[in-house]
């Protein structure tokens, strides 16, 4: 397993990541494609299938697979057969990106992930066991995250890191014993707050280790600025050895993706078109660059060309709060009165199921009459929108057009306000 | 428009309903396309499409539609359109048959409908314009039907009758002036509750008007023994035309749907797989029947063979008091934990997209962790298995082998019993 980089732009690295799982390999920047339960909620693998390019990598959550550790322990076969998913590389991590974790319940021995149930604590010798039942192709080393906030104390941050490090160890110790991930790469966990040099330390403790891969964890906080998060990440990636892949947790907003990515970041987990589906949304953002006239030999770059009038967005002012409930500008709420009467597909020319099929009118019709196709709808235009934006986002770094791509990323159309 | 028939054998018809729509047919017995807004509950189109031979007309229901009535309006287009329905014919009909629906609320020029946002009162007039607006193949004229409790008065039914009459006579009248219905058939409505002499006139006196097709409502009430309902049925469809369909409405229990066939009815509404999906249940009940081996050329009866063991069901007592909560003899609720680590697929054999990936432990998995998947997953199953009843039905009218069908429906396995 390794990451093959083809350029690297100012701090971007564009790349492939390979040799994982049943050889699989991932076009990177990208991201990892979001599930509960190893399902993407709202679609069936067939419906999910009519989209194009999807992520070789699902993301699986510890926090909802480890009550059914029994099930799992006597199905012996792993969780990609058990949920029935089609050919995929997993990736299992710990806690579900798109909820807030409770803070305080992390021991010098445990961590707790929280399942429908209610909490669960996991010591190492359990983390590994879960590991063994589910059989992943990578996962992350159990981590002690629980410093993102932050108010937390330079002694807290600390101990967080070292007991991280604990943790790596003894994953990496029972790791080699288990016959069942004999082929299953092991991320290490960088942690650190908003604290510089423990940051720095983490990531070079870690890098020290025989892992494949790095976990950036801990920068969530919507309360943490962009340029702080910037800073941390390019602190911590430049401890790290350019061939292994670095994976962001809880970062998805687009504008947010792009710094994070100049930061040296190559991978995200992909829970941001679900959150703006879970609140009635559609991603309608701007990612078309127009093509170095230069270049035509190449093939077009995949980027959505939104014809006619721009979709209305909600808000003019950037979401800055983080509530994961807060409608953002990347989005058009079709809860709203005014797709009452609107006919137009949700993007012009996006060509998902949802656009291809049906209008802005009707995704508002179901949404306020409660009807739970429209977050099947939703959910499959915000997976296909988020994929292309990510598509655009390599294709950009490719030609160097990143600042057109934030430029067009961050331009919020005045027309259709109210 | 008209019906064909084939066969009748001891009251049962089969035959094709022919001429409508864009030139739809459907074999009879037959059910239609449940929807609410519009839409098969949680299925996209596309989804919804994996199913081999679903129904030619889909059923929306005014309830839902009403409060709409400006967005149709304004889109001009009917409602096949608005919803991205594919090639259908459209049935529409006055309430959603899932659910029960207030009584005390006609008056002698008004029905009501119940949307998401309450009540919504409506005169012939109003009716009709929206009629004019979903642009459906067909529908069942006005109707006064508050009378489908088993207390209802004599006079309060004699009254129903009349109103109804009044109403279709309006409704016929508005009809032919109404450009947009220019090749849109109408239902007339039998009402009568459970009076026989008024069941009779009302059907003679509907039968006298220039319909279409005939509506039986007022049918629905659990508390209506089936014997009751069959001898009321019998002695309205022998005042009906043979040629023209007789739709049954709020009936959908396959036994119940089997003895209705027998009384003469030729179309059911499809809801029964809503119901047991929005329970948490698979329908499993049994309805292969031993082919006749003199009659090896015709093609196999395309039914359900159930290989080893039989699922278990939950209920070995009939459902008897109609609550649509309660689960039925025909089903497994996958909420129990008996399915925990049962890793058949729902119904051995089936050959719908969740038996053949999915496991019954992964949708009891589901279901208990409240992922929406669950609902998309046993509404596909659900509506195979229910139009695979269909099919075996006409099948065994065909065989006259209706006897060994009841039995296989009813009969309960005794393995895997609590």
């Amino acid at each position: 397993m390794k990451v093959e980089l083809c350029k690297v732009v100012r701090g971007c690295r564009l790349g492939v990541w390979t040799g994982f799982g049943q050889q699989h390999s991932l076009e990177l920047p990208g991201c990892l494609l979001y599930t509960r339960c190893a399902t993407v909620p709202h679609l069936t693998q067939d419906t999910l299938h009519t989209l194009s390019c999807l992520p070789t990598v699902t993301q699986v959550t510890l926090d909802s697979l480890a009550e059914h550790h029994e099930v799992l322990e006597e199905f012996q076969e792993g969780v990609r057969k058990f949920a029935g998913l089609h050919d995929t590389a997993v990736f299992c991590s710990l806690h579900d990106p798109a909820t807030t974790c409770p803070t305080g319940h992390v021991t010098n021995k445990t961590v707790s992930v929280w399942g429908s149930g209610g909490r669960i604590e996991m010591t190492v010798a359990k983390f590994m066991a879960m590991q063994a039942l589910i059989q992943p192709d990578c996962y992350q080393s159990m981590a002690d995250g629980d410093t993102w906030q932050t108010n937390t104390s330079r002694k807290r941050v600390r101990k967080a890191v070292d007991r991280t490090l604990a943790h790596l160890d003894e994953c990496l110790l029972l790791h080699h014993k288990t016959a069942q991930l004999k082929n299953t790469a092991v991320f290490g966990v960088v942690e650190g707050g908003d604290i510089l040099e423990e940051r720095v330390r983490s990531a070079r403790e870690t890098a020290k280790r025989p892992v494949d891969g790095f976990v950036l964890d801990g920068f969530q906080s919507p309360a943490m600025e962009q340029e702080l998060r910037g800073q941390l990440i390019t602190a911590v990636t430049a401890e790290l050895p350019l061939e292994k892949p670095r994976l962001l947790q809880g970062v998805g907003r687009p504008d947010q993706v792009i710094a994070c990515v100049e930061a040296g970041v190559d991978l995200f987990e992909g829970f941001f078109p679900f959150q703006v589906t879970e609140r009635g949304s559609a991603l309608c953002f701007q990612y078309s660059v127009t093509p170095d006239p230069e270049d035509a030999g190449s093939p077009p770059p995949t980027v959505l060309e939104i014809n006619g009038e721009r979709p209305a967005v909600e808000h003019p002012k950037e979401n800055e709060d983080g509530n994961p409930e807060t409608i953002t500008q990347f989005e058009m709420n079709l809860k709203d009165i005014r797709y009452r009467e609107d006919f137009r597909p949700l993007v012009e020319g996006c060509d998902c199921y949802c656009c291809g099929n049906h209008s802005r009118a009707y995704v508002h019709h179901l949404l306020v009459t409660n009807e739970l196709l429209a977050g099947v709808l939703l959910m499959l235009h915000n997976t296909a929108h988020y994929l292309g934006f990510f598509r655009a986002l390599r294709e950009a770094i490719k030609r160097e057009q990143l600042q057109e791509l934030k430029t067009a990323v961050t331009t919020v159309d005045l027309r259709g306000r109210k």
